[in-house]
């Protein structure tokens, strides 16, 4: 999608040089547009855990590329071995994403048909590469689906304005390209349809505020900020036509993980009577774990809610401290939205319940191997 | 209560010069303790328009004291018409707190009944002394009808920690003493029962990280902050035992207005079984509205959301911005908690049901003049 007009990815390879992964510092932004070298796997552990890259589809990538980084620098004879070791280090850097496990699993299966270190070596980055290709493909291809709920909605106010609201970054900059929850948006506008997105802040560390405003208002789509707490009262006075969220990692019956918060805005949205979609490429699914409450949430410092950063008046970025400097806080980073709250899953493949039967049906594949446990 | 030990009010007359107001400047809390002189009616509507004070009960203390101050310059023979004109300004200030108005209405009333000039000044300087003294009188009440509740919960837990969690600032910070949804717990920790709070942020104003937590900091009540986006999941983790929110206005039918957000907790609260009780001096009662729904909600400037002050590493208070420069915010102060959702109403009375016949049995005085439309 555009900044300043101009097309990027969120995470690409050095044309020139391909052990140099290109990420845009997403902890700099909106106030600065900073393109990042990763060249060590350790790079990429760090970009994921200090979150200079975040969601779910886009931690994928890096993770797939932080694997691509460990096949590079491998000691002669041990790429499985430096595949190992950064699958490991990558599976700890962020514990709820799902999507994070799944690359680095995937290229450490595929490397092992790889004869060679070279063949290795080339195998595994094909796979990063395919990993983001697909990422970018299913988002696209998700919200081909997902903008029909827009569209009906749109049918159903004779045109007027459609008014989505979501919480944290879904957008693009969460995935490779095209974003979940914004993919429908990006598509109902290419469409015609008019749309408006109420951008929760999405608090501690403010992925609607910095993020999801800054990359809608890049793409031209009409967006005002409002706090976390007003999702409800802008549902009570009908000034939300539905609600789009993205995800960390969806069980396979259907409950949810997202950014904290997003439970209560679902609770908001069922008591109001306003559909409320999920939208996921695939890869955000466990097809393992049967409730969302076996889920590990992350827990990260309490600093992220005692202190904030934004730019000052000199034009530098400065953190200030927001409260007395005794303060304890307890910083969660997800919750979990019961699939009974959940209107559908929007997926590359179609729009599904939330519920077993029906996500089993629309991924017979993943059927068979369900349950490990 | 304390500060550094230290009893104060939130809002006194200066004993060596009643025509001075003497009010805590709440907008540079916790970072700096910096008591204000109020000495026009103007002083008054900026403090309570630009939040120097804030709360239900504090806002109708301020209110009262504004009219004195209104009476105090009056020109000779004309301070009834000084009051006319304190009550009309003092009511635009805010307009969802329904203890301004009700304070100034009582002192232009009260007022009347003055022979003199001078007769009229004392009686509007002492019956605003009363609003404040019974503000105070009234939480304290509260508390000692609200600490059963969390007796029971104590004793239901063994002994063990009860862990109320609370929106925005209704501590003795929004009131002249005690507060409200804190006089309970101020009342259980004299008692010797062991509590926890959790404290909502409560964006964008940060009633709870700037306020809530250190009130109770400095009473030595163990607490921990949250995002406003945490209460539902620790809900889910039964790590929540009660919510207590105040409100700034109840419709006689149990409907209340609280800081935004409260209803996402009052949701959140009632899909996990938890008890939601707001405590109120009954001052806060709209006894003319019918239907929460028909509470005007003040919307504030968008820039409460797109910038934050806070203390910077060189001791200074600044003001950063959060947001792409373009970002356009919209800025609603409350929402309206629907009685089905409220498992009581904690007054100085005592508690009752969420629902009409109730509160008129409490307060059957106000059932002959309920209704003037």
């Amino acid at each position: 999608m555009k900044i300043n007009g101009q097309s990027y990815r969120t995470i690409w390879p050095d044309p020139a040089d391909n052990s140099r992964i290109l990420i845009i510092d997403q902890r700099q932004l909106p106030h600065k547009f900073i393109i990042e070298p990763l060249t060590t796997l350790n790079d990429a552990v760090v970009a994921i855990r200090d979150m200079h890259v975040r969601g779910a589809g886009l931690i994928g990538a890096t993770a797939g590329f932080g694997m691509h980084l460990a096949a590079v620098h491998a000691l002669p004879g041990k790429v499985q071995e430096a595949l190992e070791e950064g699958l490991r280090l990558l599976d700890k850097s962020r514990p709820t994403a799902r999507n994070l496990k799944w690359a680095a699993e995937r290229i450490l299966e595929t490397a092992k048909n790889g004869k060679s270190d070279d063949e290795k070596k080339s195998i595994v980055f094909l796979t990063a590469c395919a990993i983001a290709d697909e990422d970018a493909a299913f988002c696209k291809a998700l919200g081909d689906h997902g903008v029909k709920i827009i569209e009906n909605l749109s049918r159903a106010k004779g045109g007027e304005t459609v008014n989505i609201l979501t919480h944290c970054n879904a957008g693009w900059l969460a995935f490779v390209d095209h974003g979940s929850a914004t993919a429908p948006i990006y598509a109902a506008r290419d469409a015609g349809i008019k749309v408006h997105v109420w951008v929760d802040e999405t608090r501690p560390w403010n992925q609607g505020s910095r993020l999801t405003a800054w990359e809608l208002q890049q793409e031209g789509i009409p967006c005002t900020l409002i706090t976390d707490n007003a999702g409800g009262h802008l549902m009570q006075q009908k000034m939300v036509d539905m609600v789009i969220v993205g995800t960390d990692r969806t069980t396979h019956t259907g409950d949810v993980a997202n950014k904290i918060g997003t439970y209560l805005k679902a609770l908001a949205a069922h008591d109001n009577n306003i559909p409320f979609y999920v939208a996921l490429p695939s890869s955000t699914f466990d097809w393992e774990l049967d409730r969302g409450s076996d889920i590990p949430i992350e827990e990260r410092s309490g600093d992220e809610i005692t202190t904030i950063s934004g730019l000052a008046g000199n034009g530098s970025i400065e953190t200030i401290q927001l409260t007395a400097p005794e303060t304890h806080a307890l910083n969660y980073s997800f919750d979990v939205t019961p699939a009974r709250l959940i209107s559908g899953l929007i997926t590359e493949r179609g729009i599904v319940a939330a519920e077993k039967e029906a996500i089993h049906r629309l991924f017979p594949e993943k059927s068979s191997h369900d349950k490990k446990e």
